[in-house]
């Protein structure tokens, strides 16, 4: 079953202590449905500007990314720039140009809108909402990222945009800003007040923790960050991640816990080859055989017998 | 097979945001021989003085703990008080009154002296050594712990006992610190070529991970810290994850990646019961079978298959 992405495609521009790179294709959407087309077919909507070339769009192409929801709007690219410290947490944004993105109103071709999966990457609430009043019936899986800026500031078009959200996957400042609260299983449970029934918590360097609300200890799994030696650009990990859980998810004919667990799995494994190298570098030559070895990998990082 | 400990005994004036407590025993030596005692014998060497009542002593009796080494000397005990913010890490050090603890001298028992298993917890590298050359023969296993200050102040001294020691037990600020390393892999690489074949580091809210001098993905092993909702007191924590780790290998035929798996699983354990109230409130109050239920928990966090 295919999987709908909504989100930022971008140019970036990046510096970390391993190297710079002054333009490279980015954006959560471009993340997320290239991690997630190694499990299932992905519909892309998002915008780009007329400096958007067929070479940028080859990275889709040869996989299941249908871009006919990719829209072209007259001006230039959405454009990040941001620095990176030896700690991943240390960035420093230094640009941040909109440009078409600023008037990104996402519409979904007619064939998307059957969507049964669906992941709202990190846009204003008030869009995400709009993404979903497009799609016909109720989908079966509703993913959704968010991040401080729209937590503080639209705070009420949020909260309606989670009573519709399946899965939450935010980090573990953002959860606990959203729920004014600092121990994550108390957020957790603020959290599935408001609507979602999955909270997965990404945590960089430390991995990710998901929480459901079954509530009891089985309700939560914690999948730790790939150990790699160098860590060469840790953008896109959080985006690569989710195109991983959701991908598997939407691959997978019933959503049981083993199935989400190893969601988490597999978007641990995606979100560890997307820092490995700068941009989409690593993460757009993985081969699938080379996932289900890292999986295995992740497995002996937490196997014991007791 | 007994281990010996050697570290502070303490009176801690605590505060934390679930309460308040003015004088409750503690130190490394006390949380880590009572997480210890409930898998082997623990040889307790430590100093108290003249306030250090029988009421006091009683939390070791009834226990597989000695303390014909808990050396009384004139003068107070050493008095710690802290306060610690709804993030554990936030930790604020209000007193530090060495007292008797200024001028301890470990002085091991004959009895002591044929240790196989020596955990040196976080005291002067000068004293740690010294505690090695009153022991007879090769111990089978030596674990020990630091702190930022002798990182810092006394590099030299420290190097000399890591040369001794076979398991390194630090947080991870503790491990870039002395190895001039973000990267925990090459961290613990620089620390191996020290002296230890095992790195445990210890990451508060985030578990544990333990590296292996074995290098290879094999070599790696993560443990995440226990959910809960309630962190009464983090103090200890660490102590009693050595306590549990060195315990559990000290009752262990042989040392296998498997059995060290299983003492890090122990370790986190032990930590998790130690945070849920003040002092050694809870530690003091578990049972044996409420340590296998929690282990069998932690597996149940990390559990999936592919």
């Amino acid at each position: 079953m295919s999987l709908l992405v909504v989100g930022s495609v971008a140019f970036d521009a990046l510096e970390t202590p391993f190297g710079k790179v002054d333009r490279t294709l980015g954006g959560a959407a471009t993340y997320f449905s290239v991690a997630a087309s190694f499990f299932t077919h992905v519909n892309l909507v998002g915008v780009v500007g007329e400096d958007f070339t067929r070479h940028d769009e080859a990275i889709f192409r040869g996989r299941r990314i249908d871009i006919c929801g990719l829209e072209r709007a007259p001006g230039k690219t959405f454009f990040w720039a941001g620095r990176y410290g030896h700690d991943p947490n240390e960035r420093v944004t230094l640009a941040t140009e909109l440009n078409v993105f600023a008037a990104f109103r996402p519409k979904l071709p007619p064939g998307f809108r059957n969507s049964r999966h669906v992941f709202l990457a990190n846009i204003d609430p008030t869009l995400q909402r709009s993404v979903l009043e497009q799609i016909d019936g109720r989908p079966r899986m509703i993913g959704l990222d968010t991040m401080n800026y729209w937590i503080e500031n639209t705070p009420a078009e949020l909260r309606e945009i989670l009573r519709h959200t399946h899965v939450l996957m935010i980090n573990d400042a953002e959860t606990r800003m959203l729920s004014n609260e600092h121990n994550l299983l108390r957020a957790a449970r603020h959290i599935f007040s408001i609507g979602p029934r999955t909270l997965v918590i990404k945590r960089g360097e430390y991995g990710a923790m998901m929480v459901h609300s079954s509530g009891g200890k089985d309700g939560i799994f914690t999948v730790p960050a790939f150990p790699l030696e160098e860590v060469h650009d840790p953008t896109g990990a959080g985006d690569s991640f989710a195109g991983g859980f959701m991908g598997y998810l939407s691959a997978s004919r019933r959503i049981t816990g083993g199935v989400l667990r190893r969601a988490m799995v597999y978007g641990s494994v995606m979100g560890s080859f997307a820092v490995e190298r700068f941009g989409l570098e690593r993460l757009r030559r993985v081969k699938r055989r080379e996932i289900e070895l890292r999986a295995r990998h992740f497995a002996n990082l937490t196997r014991f017998r007791l």
